[in-house]
């Protein structure tokens, strides 16, 4: 299963908005699907934000390649995929990361060259990330015992990155080196990412999963059948406060009401340095109607208030350790070294 | 609004599972039927429930009131709408009182006379259930500052009784005493009861209310919105301990943590004396399949496995107060003087 991919001239990805029914791969033929596509979760996962923009970015030094305001308009184009979402910070650094490279190679080399290597690049990132995903796994596998019980938020899995997963990567690895594990999946709602998406590709890698409501972690926890919890994140602050997806906050506070563990899996690039704490971190709001409707069908009444943060940030000092390729990271958090 | 009546000889309900979609009222014209009604949620909510067998029995001892073995076949009734559902003790507490007075009156003055007094009890139990939860109320409304913020999960309003309410009987009975409150409802997976049924009898009543999913809890106790949690109950035990909807504990736990006062509303009916502590009350598991479709549309993968208990059980030491008809309890629970 590949999350994104580049054939022809184009980038196709796997439209998760219709997981886990139909499998729908979607080509993209300009920016503006591209960033509809973020917007919209057909692609998600700050990983995967990041190399989508990137995919984004060689599309359009690709499209633009003859055009004399070459930089003004992969620029602007970089300018709208910037624009997709606020939280995940991988947007951010995957963007820079790939305009340094276009407007460098452009200013030295040309256009054409600037949009091989923007292809390059995004290529490049794409195999990185998977690399990245496979260290940080077994960094957060060595925190696994054999018979756990894990519970995971969201999705932080193969579809929220290059493929193998940031949590569901350490759980992957753990599972790998024969320790029994057994995944208790939260449905995640608005946009039910656990339900759909965790339980889809755990299911087909044939790792023990069990879905729950978000509102059942708790008596899950009560019941003694959570060892570890593990989730991703889309924005790490310096001090180790981060920002996740909404319910995160809660499961951690669960967790540390009942002595278990609470793990973050991030790669470094999650870490944005310029954050000195969580609360500066910007938390998107996405439309109400997510809350009252699943699919077109009402589930509350027409025009009810609703509270729909897309993300939650979980302080450090509930986060028991943040495991990246570089290694496990422990409260008090300090990243300067990196 | 009403929740169940009697008219011609039969019990009539509110089908609550088509709202907020439609208003749909259902005859009831077997003991079947209202065993079906039940355990499909048609009717729901403690208290409710317990009514609902009250004409349940009514509705058996009509029918069967030219019956030779009448006794026996409303003992048979009586067994199937009290094998509905396991966890309210309501049921059961509502099925034994209609059954003292059946039996006695069959055995004193005939069939006929004890149709007439089953269809009078459950008449009475209705309007006391309603006198019960505007005292409790009134009780409850003691504790609500003006300008609180009220998290509710799931529904102990009107829907859930014979009109009132308990959680939001104590919310309205604020409301009408004039106090601002601004309530916030959990939508309630799987069944979004909060979503569905709390969220539209406040917006008919006027009383300000957001909807948020139950993963949103956390965050919204740590922005300083939530100052009281008000829940219902299906069954109290001995030292307080309270079965109540799924997701309840999560949410006692965070209250806590948060240092938000969290409180059961209740009528004394709920109250098991028989049940000394949480762990031995019955908890009803539901299908799977309520996991894993969203309003019949498929949100996870055919086949996965779902813990789906109906209740949870929060513990005595989170429950700042137990609000009945009799007055507010407090911990350590003593109810031995009711």
């Amino acid at each position: 299963m590949e999350t994104i991919r580049w054939e022809d001239g184009f980038p196709y990805i796997l439209d998760q908005t219709e997981l886990p029914v139909r499998e729908v791969i979607q080509r993209i033929d300009t920016v503006e699907r591209m960033v509809e596509a973020i917007q919209k979760l057909r692609v998600r996962g700050a990983p995967l934000i990041g190399i989508s923009a990137a995919y984004g970015l060689a599309l359009s030094a690709r499209l633009h390649r003859t055009d004399p305001d070459f930089a003004e308009r992969v620029s602007a184009d970089a300018k709208r995929l910037a624009a997709s979402r606020p939280t995940a910070v991988n947007l951010f650094w995957a963007i820079d990361r790939c305009m340094r490279e276009i407007l460098d190679t452009h200013a030295s080399a040309g256009a054409d060259e600037a949009a091989r290597r923007a292809l390059a690049l995004a290529e490049e990132m794409k195999q990185e990330d998977l690399l990245i995903n496979r260290r940080l796994g077994e960094f957060g596998a060595g925190l696994i015992e054999d018979g756990d019980g894990i519970l995971t938020h969201c999705n932080a899995g193969a579809l929220a990155t290059a493929g193998y997963g940031t949590a569901l990567g350490v759980i992957r690895a753990a599972h790998e080196a024969g320790k029994r594990v057994h995944v208790y999946a939260d449905e995640t709602r608005p946009l039910l990412q656990g339900a759909r998406l965790t339980c889809w590709e755990l299911l087909r890698d044939g790792i023990p999963v069990t879905l729950q409501a978000d509102s059942m972690a708790g008596v899950l926890m009560a019941q003694g059948r959570i060892q570890k919890v593990v989730v991703g994140a889309d924005r790490i602050a310096a001090n180790g406060d981060t920002a996740n997806k909404i319910g995160t906050y809660s499961v951690a506070v669960l967790a540390k009401a009942h002595g278990i563990p609470f793990y973050i899996a991030a790669p470094v690039s999650t870490i944005d340095a310029k954050i000195r704490e969580g609360r500066e971190i910007p938390i998107e709001f996405r439309d109400m109607q997510e809350m009252r409707a699943f699919q077109g069908i009402p589930s509350a009444p027409e025009g009810i208030d609703a509270f729909n943060p897309a993300f939650d940030v979980t302080p450090a000092s509930l986060i028991a350790g943040i495991i990246t390729e570089k290694g496990v990271f422990r409260f008090p958090y300090d990243f300067s070294g990196l």
